[in-house]
C-alpha cells in the first residue's frame, strides 16, 4: 500500500496540503515585486503571531540556526550567560554561548521539571553581572513547559536580556512576546507553523538591539542590523528559500482565519487531553504536573515489560504512525507523542486508539477502550 | 494569462518539474532511516560534482550561509585573509572576514577582469603571514570568471589555504576540487544545482580541516566537526531543509545522468555562443575576454539611447522573462543574463529571439535576425 505516514514527532509536523501545493511552485525571483509583496505580508503576520511590535527576522537556516542567531548577535568573549537548562535544547543555548567565547553558568531542573522562578531569582543575585539569560520555553526533549512569563519578569528587573528559545511553543501556547517582556525570541518553520523545515524566526526588543550594538563581531549572516534594514523595504539581505516563504504565507493566512486563542485551546485540548487518555491507561507521563505540560509534546512512559522500541516499531508498521524515542539519557526510557501545528480532534482519536492498540498487541494489561473513553468524557 | 515567467537571472534559475514535484512531498522524519538513506545518495554525490574526495556538507542556509561557515571555522581574531575582489561577491568575502574579526588585504582587478596570477604571487610574497586567501569563481556581479586553477596552485605552495566561491560555478562550468588544489569549496542550491534556494554546500580539505581545528570559536551551527560526524552517520546535526533535500536527489540524478562532461559543455556552448549573438546585435560586453568569460552569467551593455529598466521591464511585460540589473555601482549601466541550471539550446534561441524583440521594440538600429542567425552559425 502506499505510503500513508502520518508524523506525530516534535517536528517536521503535518503540512496541509494547500501548503505542500505551495511548495511546488516555482520559486520566483527573490528581489521582484512579487516577492516582496508576498514579504511585506508575511513580515506583518509574524508580528501578529509573535505578539510584538518588534520586527521578525526570517532566516534560512534551521531552529538551531535561529538560536545561533541569537546568542552571536550579543556575545563578546567573556560575557557571562547564565542558562535555564530543563533538558537537551536548554543545553544546547550552554554550548552555543560556548561557541562565542562566554562564561556560562547554569541552574537546572530534574528532567521532566521545570525552573522555579526563585531559583533563577538566587542566581542572579549571586551573579549581579550576567548579560544574558537563556531559557527553553517548550523543552521538546521531556515535553516540560517553563513559566516563561514569570522567568522573564525577573530578568526584565535587571540589567540583562532574556533569550528564549520558542521553537515548539510559537503556534501552539501562549507566547506573548512584549506582555511577557521576553526581549529575544526565537522559533522554527517545521513546528506550530504547518511548513516544512527550512526556516527560522527571530525578534529582538530594543533592549536586546541596545545590547546587540556593542557586539564586537556580530554573525555576517544572521546579522540583525543587516536584516532589520531589508525588512523595512520588505525584502531580506541573502536569498532565502522562496518556496517556504510562499507556503508561510499561506500558512499564516490560515491561522489568522482560526485566531491565536483557538489555535492555543486546539493545543490545550488536544495535549491535556492525551494527558488523561494515557493516565486512563495506566501508563505514567514524564512530566507529572499538567500545569508543567508542554501543549505540543507529551513524555510517556513504557510499561513494565515492554520496551519503547517495540512501542515505536508497532506504531510504525502497523499504523504508519512515526512516535519520537527519548532523546540521550531519555532514549528508550520514554516516547514521545507530538500534536503540534496542523493536528486536530480527529488525530487525538487517532493518536488514543492507536495508543490502545499498540499496547494491546505487545501484551499491556488494561481495560480495552479506557483512552477513548477518557477522550470521550473530557472532550463531552 | 496565467504566469508564464521565466526567470533569466544568476539565481533563483528554472526548476525541473519532477524537482518542483519532490518539494510538494510531505516531509519525512529527518532522523528516519528512510531519510538517511537519501542522504547517503546525496552525498555521494555531491563528491562527484566537487569533484573530491572530501565530505560535502549540507547546509540549510543561502550560499552567503556557506560563505560564512568557511570562515567561521577558520579564523581567530587579528588572523590575516587576502581577499581576491573582482566584484560585489568577492567584497563579501572581505566583509565576512572583519567580520570574525581578521585583518583584511585586499588584491582587486577592474570590474568586468579578472585576478591576475602575478597580482597573487606579489602579494603572497609582501605578506609572507597570510593564512587565508579568497576567491570567487564566477563573479555573478559582473559575469567575470576567475582562473582558479591557477591561483589556487599559488596558494597551494604557501601555508595559507584557498577558499573559493563556487556559487554560480559548481555545475556549471569545470571546477575540480582535488585536481586543482582548492581548499575549501562552497555552492548554493538555487544555481546550478537545479533546485529552489534553501540550501549551501561546503567541502574543506585536510589542510582546512588542521586549520579548522585550531579555531578557538568556530560557529556552532555551521561547525564543520559536527558536520563531519553527522555526514559519517548519513544524518545532519540539526534539522535539514527536508524537502529540498528530496529535491536535490532528484536533481543530482538529473546530472549525473547528463554527465559533468556535457554539463559544462552545455554551459559553455550557451553562454559563449549568447556573447557572439550580443556582438551581432551590435551590443558591447562587460567582460570583453571570452576566456574570462563565466558559462553561469553574462552582462550586457545597453545600446546608446536605450536604458536598462526599459530593457528590463519590457523583457518582462511582452514576454515574462526576468533579466537581472547591475548591482550597486553597475546599477542600470548593465543588464544580466542568466544562463545557469536546467537550460537549453532552445532557452538560447529564446534569449536571443527575445532580446532582438525587445531591442527592435526600443528602437535601437540593428540588423533584425543577426542574433539568431549568429546562433545558428555557431551552433551548426
Amino acid at each position: 500500500m502506499q505510503d500513508k505516514t502520518f508524523l506525530m514527532i516534535p517536528g517536521p509536523t503535518p503540512v496541509p496540503e494547500s501548503v505542500l501545493l505551495d511548495m511546488a511552485k516555482h520559486p520566483i525571483g527573490h528581489r521582484s515585486k512579487e516577492f516582496s509583496a508576498i514579504l511585506k505580508e508575511v513580515y506583518a503576520d509574524l508580528k501578529w503571531l509573535f505578539q510584538t511590535k518588534n520586527d521578525v527576522f526570517i532566516y534560512t537556516a534551521s531552529g538551531t540556526g535561529a538560536m545561533e542567531a541569537a546568542m552571536s548577535n550579543l556575545i563578546n568573549e567573556g560575557d557571562k550567560v547564565l542558562c535555564c537548562v530543563i533538558g537537551n535544547f536548554g543545553a544546547r543555548w550552554a554550548n552555543i554561548a560556548k561557541s562565542r567565547g562566554a562564561e556560562v553558568i547554569k541552574i537546572e531542573a530534574e528532567l521532566g521539571k521545570t525552573i522555579k522562578p526563585e531559583q533563577l531569582e538566587a542566581a542572579l543575585n549571586e551573579h549581579k553581572d550576567v548579560k544574558i539569560v537563556t531559557m527553553t520555553h517548550s523543552e521538546t526533549s521531556t515535553g516540560a513547559k517553563n513559566d516563561i512569563k514569570t522567568l522573564c519578569e525577573i530578568v526584565s528587573k535587571t540589567d540583562a536580556i532574556s533569550i528564549v528559545d520558542g521553537v515548539t511553543s510559537v503556534g501552539a501556547m501562549p507566547v506573548k512576546m512584549d506582555e511577557w517582556k521576553i526581549d529575544v525570541l526565537v522559533s522554527g518553520s517545521q513546528k506550530g507553523f504547518m511548513i516544512p523545515p527550512g526556516l527560522s524566526f527571530l525578534a529582538a526588543s530594543e533592549k536586546a538591539f541596545k545590547m546587540h550594538e556593542q557586539c564586537k563581531y556580530p554573525s555576517f549572516y544572521f546579522d540583525w542590523t543587516a536584516h532589520k534594514k531589508n525588512l523595512a523595504d520588505d525584502t531580506t539581505p541573502w536569498t532565502p528559500a522562496v518556496n517556504l516563504i510562499v507556503a508561510l504565507r499561506t500558512a499564516l493566512k490560515m491561522m489568522k482565519a482560526e485566531g491565536l486563542e483557538n489555535i492555543y485551546a486546539r493545543h490545550e485540548r488536544i495535549a491535556l487531553t492525551l494527558r488523561k487518555a494515557v493516565r486512563a491507561l495506566g501508563l505514567e507521563l514524564f512530566v507529572k504536573d499538567d500545569n508543567c505540560a508542554s501543549f505540543a509534546i507529551t513524555s510517556i512512559l513504557p510499561p513494565e515489560g515492554i520496551s519503547v522500541p517495540d512501542i515505536r516499531s508497532t506504531f510504525k508498521n502497523d499504523f504508519d504512525i512515526v512516535v519520537a524515542n527519548g532523546q540521550k539519557t531519555l532514549k528508550d526510557k520514554i516516547f514521545r507523542m507530538g500534536t503540534l501545528g496542523f493536528v486536530s480532534d480527529r488525530d487525538l482519536l487517532t493518536a488514543v486508539a492507536s495508543l490502545e492498540a499498540v499496547l494491546a498487541k505487545l501484551g499491556h494489561n488494561f481495560e480495552k477502550g479506557a483512552g477513548v473513553r477518557a477522550v470521550l468524557e473530557s472532550l463531552y
